[in-house]
């Protein structure tokens, strides 16, 4: 997705460590009117499919499903990080390993919002080891629901998820994917 | 706001301890199509002054902001609610006790999203104790921005956090105040 590729080029900042900072635009700081593009896009890349429900992961997650939604007309749930006193016993549970933060969260939702009867898109921002949305396809899978395909924003090519997610015979779309990265020369895309 | 009042009272749940769940439809699954009457609401509310940004609390405040960012063609900044590893050193801090889960966090913004040029309108989902709230103002108020307004979805009127708000000379908004609330007897809204 050309426009988000240059968005990427002008505003994200390459850190040490293979981080990729975007948080002027997709996750401290949101720019709604390129989230708005990025739903179209999702629903242009999996609108021929019936979906009945955007699954994310809190938080950055919340805004790229919430927008996307509106496209699809569907309702966003969103797994929460750890246990809340505020969530139900009965829910659904997956251990992620979080590549930015360096530790390992369980990743729950409520058995009330995940059905058998229901086909759903997963979405989130990033897509590095791969490990969130694999906890996210696990929930999917627990519920007896249909798994429609997975939409990421941002996927850092060079680290191993979106091979694994691809072999695992999901339908993975990344609006971006970075080839390479560096500090000094940049960023190098993946061609579509 | 009646749509809303009527869908807490079909879906919302009463539980003990004050504590009213409304995950089916605004923190946990999230009915998009009500946030959008939801946002449309904060602006005809809103919408005669000037707000450059709004700024809510992850998770679920993400997405409350950032469909009603749509409506006033803003941007949206979230705190984050403890220090990552992928927020710069330079960030506005307060400290913020959360009624639902008992517990005190750091909420954070980097000092890159907030400036003193920028005309800020706060959004919530819960209004409770009133200490994400007053929590939020104080970074706009490190920051030097002005304070417009908050806009809540819920307020527990039955507590003081509203109260302190409006004490405070915060133009607050609330789209549904709970005035009584029990498991036996359900709930009575304040009238507008």
């Amino acid at each position: 997705m050309k426009l988000l590729q240059d968005r990427i080029v002008a505003d994200g900042k390459i850190e040490a460590g293979n981080i990729l900072k975007v948080d002027s635009f997709l996750n401290h700081q949101i720019d709604v009117s390129l989230l708005e593009e990025i739903g179209q896009e999702f629903k242009r890349q999996f609108g021929d499919r019936e979906v009945n429900k955007i699954l994310t992961i809190e938080a950055s997650g919340i805004a790229i499903a919430c927008i996307a939604a509106r496209y699809f007309n569907v309702p966003v749930v969103f797994a929460k990080k750890s246990r809340s006193l505020n969530i139900a016993g009965d829910v659904y549970t997956a251990k992620v390993e979080s590549f930015t933060h360096k530790n390992t969260n369980d990743i729950i939702v409520s058995k009330k919002f995940l059905s058998p009867e229901e086909r759903i898109l997963i979405v989130d921002d990033f897509l590095a080891n791969g490990k969130a949305i694999l906890g996210l396809c696990q929930l999917v899978e627990q519920a007896g629901a249909t798994l429609v395909g997975a939409g990421v924003v941002i996927e850092k090519g060079f680290q191993d998820g979106g091979k694994r997610i691809r072999e695992a015979g999901i339908d993975l779309r990344s609006l971006a994917i970075l080839e390479e990265m560096d500090v000094n020369t940049g960023i190098r895309f993946r061609e579509e």
